[in-house]
């Protein structure tokens, strides 16, 4: 037989064994589920966007893929050039956009699916991931409760799959941007671009960065020292008030807006929730609140949820305001983790209930029956395939975990017997009324 | 404010409005779980393949897209080259091939997924598109019993929306190929793509093009002849015996199992089922039974579903005998259609089913603890975003379509009222027992 390519697995490109996908299934099942508990609806959007979209924010160092048709003839080059999406908030931005007169206003969406980014795989870091996006937009303003629901609503769906050790870090970008101002340092994008990278590098390179970008020594190092305030610090305000030292509007508003979202996360009962000067979220929409979650037991991970307000994102593509705020739980870097620790509880192969036996072709009728009688209330069902020996049919259900196996009687006057093969029992039972034990 | 790009939609990458995506999410979610009420297992594989298995049976026909990066660097030029998937059967071939070692056989799976072709749009036919595939695939042999099971699993799927006019023509590629063996046809691969075209193109110019393609006229005609046995035709066995007038063992087994599926699927209870000889699938890699579903309202419309057995696809990857048999629900294009005929059950464009209506600033806890209440028996349930005017609050809720608006008290001494949008009745009720009306 001819192979003439013996296949292998694309880095970057992750594909999961049945018994791992089914529990991800019901991972994003969960998520799902919190999302439209919360009144989230969903909207999916293409992988592609027109390349003009997706550099409308400026955002070259996202490694985008572009797409080229193998055959590619003269009338194809015409065709605007479209490339695959590298998040879903560019994409939701542009969907606001272009059908901003189709939808009702506060629009709350939640978006799942994937993204691509062609950069250098390495751990928790692929080339197709999936997103699990949630983003509400206003029409010219949109209330601060919501900068406490976005992220309330990602913990919680965080919470659903189990998993209680991710911290979620909050700040606000008008605390930095005030206190910037402050200081009298003009180019605060660059800054926020060091001073995101303090985590990852420590305080004397980020400070000898600044410095580098042109920033005085003494302004640099004031800076550090409010993103230096402990993480979770309860006194965060009152220290940040006093590093601040003069008044400044935008650095009080952000004071205040944060504060308000801590006390909202406290009283809607959210967990793990830390003020953190430090973070700035290099993205430069972020206006006001911005988040990021990591686990407290892998420190060194990276982010698994991030997010934040942004005052003009839909803003590029129509004449309107639309204020939005949103979170992206990194759900394949999340999963990816989480099946590395060990901490994923995967059992069967199959979503199989019950293996109805086959007892001989004769039989055949009997066996899909008995599966229709199951399958009707609901059960999951399949028959198997051929009349062989009953210790392999087995064998089979073993290996793929499936719980249950049922055996048709033999012959007319025999009864229906089903099988726990965890516990190891036979009993009697009726097709038309057994359900699985609760 | 600057939009240097107002956006567009890209033809042939389709995206809904959130009302529509609400009833697709719904058929998808019965799709799934009508394919895992039959004990098939999920699998999803990455949205790309290396060109060489893109390309390994030869299918240059499907226009595939070519990643390539915006800012490709030197290192990147010795990476293989990556396409988009154009189906799901492909990449499945591969995936048993690859994880052959840790699978269990047979091995059933379905797959949900987008899948991409560079064609020229048109009606139902989309440059990005969803797939439904069902497959099984066996180790050395695969019971014909599968042959019938996965096509009524397709047509259960279908039923399952509320479809109940697509009909399944269903034919076997041995009876085509062992009757152009009997008429001395050598090169079947080209009569049969001829044969397919059957339907499009009409009886004349299928002999013209069989013999344009150096077949002699009588033995094109008598190709024909055998396809224009009337789809569903009761006696289309007895006629193609006739027909091919000698016997010849592909032939004869074709016969015999094609009657054999027809029988099981009719034993199964599956409706709208119709032999149909002129059915060939231009895919070279069915070996046997071949199905193919169109609505019975919309002739001209082409499939919404489609499969067949295969002999050695997976084998093209590994030095195994790996049969199988499988079908593509092309989801897309069946719900374009509906779409386009109005036959969505479009409704609401949000999940949320309980609009908790917030009376002032200072009962936003009270409206909290009433929504979580709601929540935590499974209510969908969103909190209006400012203390409006009740009837702002009223108008929010009509515009998306929720059935329930909810008003806790406005004072100590008030009780909690709820509101049926549409039967426009309101009454007391208790957030802690309250439930949707059966």
């Amino acid at each position: 037989m001819s192979h003439p390519y013996r296949p292998r697995p694309i880095s970057g490109f992750p594909e999961l064994l049945p018994e791992v996908r089914l529990v991800e299934q019901a991972y994003l099942d969960k998520i799902r589920r919190t999302f439209e508990r919360h009144g989230f609806a969903s909207i999916e959007t293409p992988s592609v966007e027109e390349l003009d979209v997706l550099l409308a924010k400026g955002e070259t160092d996202k490694e985008i893929y572009v797409l080229e048709r193998l055959q590619a003839d003269d009338a194809s080059a015409k065709d605007a050039r479209l490339g695959l999406h590298y998040d879903l908030t560019v994409p939701f931005a542009r969907y606001v956009a272009q059908h901003f007169n189709e939808l009702t206003f506060p629009f709350k969406r939640y978006q799942m699916q994937r993204v691509w980014r062609g950069e250098r795989p390495q751990e928790g870091r692929y080339r197709e991931f999936q997103q699990c996006d949630v983003d509400v937009i206003g029409v010219d303003n949109l209330a601060l409760s919501f900068d406490a629901d976005i992220p309330a609503v990602a913990m919680e769906a965080i919470k659903s799959l189990g998993v209680d050790d991710v911290r979620l870090h909050v700040s606000n970008r008008k605390i930095l941007d005030g206190y910037l101002q402050v200081l009298g340092i003009e180019d605060r994008v660059t800054a926020i671009r060091w001073l995101d990278k303090l985590d990852k590098l420590g305080n004397v390179p980020v400070v000898a960065g600044l410095a580098a970008a042109g920033i005085e020594f003494e302004a640099a190092a004031a800076a550090v020292a409010l993103a230096a305030i402990p993480v979770g610090d309860p006194a965060w305000a009152d220290k940040a008030r006093k590093l601040a030292a003069q008044s400044n509007t935008t650095f009080d508003t952000g004071v205040e807006e944060l504060t308000t979202v801590l006390d909202t996360l406290a009283a809607l009962g959210i967990d793990n929730v830390a003020a953190d000067l430090s973070l700035a979220r290099g993205f430069d929409y972020y206006t006001g609140s911005v988040y990021e979650g990591r686990f407290i037991n892998y420190p060194g991970y990276g982010s698994v949820v991030a997010g934040g307000r942004y005052d003009d994102l839909a803003g590029s593509f129509i004449n309107k305001k639309l204020p939005g705020v949103g979170i992206s739980l990194g759900f394949s870097r999340l999963f990816a983790k989480l099946q590395a620790e060990g901490r994923l509880p995967i059992g069967p192969s199959t979503p199989t209930q019950v293996l109805v036996a086959l007892p001989s072709d004769e039989r055949r009728a009997l066996a899909l029956a008995t599966a229709k009688q199951l399958r009707d209330r609901g059960l999951n069902v399949e028959i198997y395939h051929a009349p062989q020996k009953l210790a392999r049919q087995l064998t089979y259900a073993e290996k793929k975990g499936i719980p249950f196996v049922w055996f048709p009687p033999f012959d007319d006057d025999g009864k229906h017997e089903v099988k726990d093969m965890g516990a190891k029992t036979q009993s009697e039972a009726d097709p038309r009324t057994w359900n699985l034990p609760a």
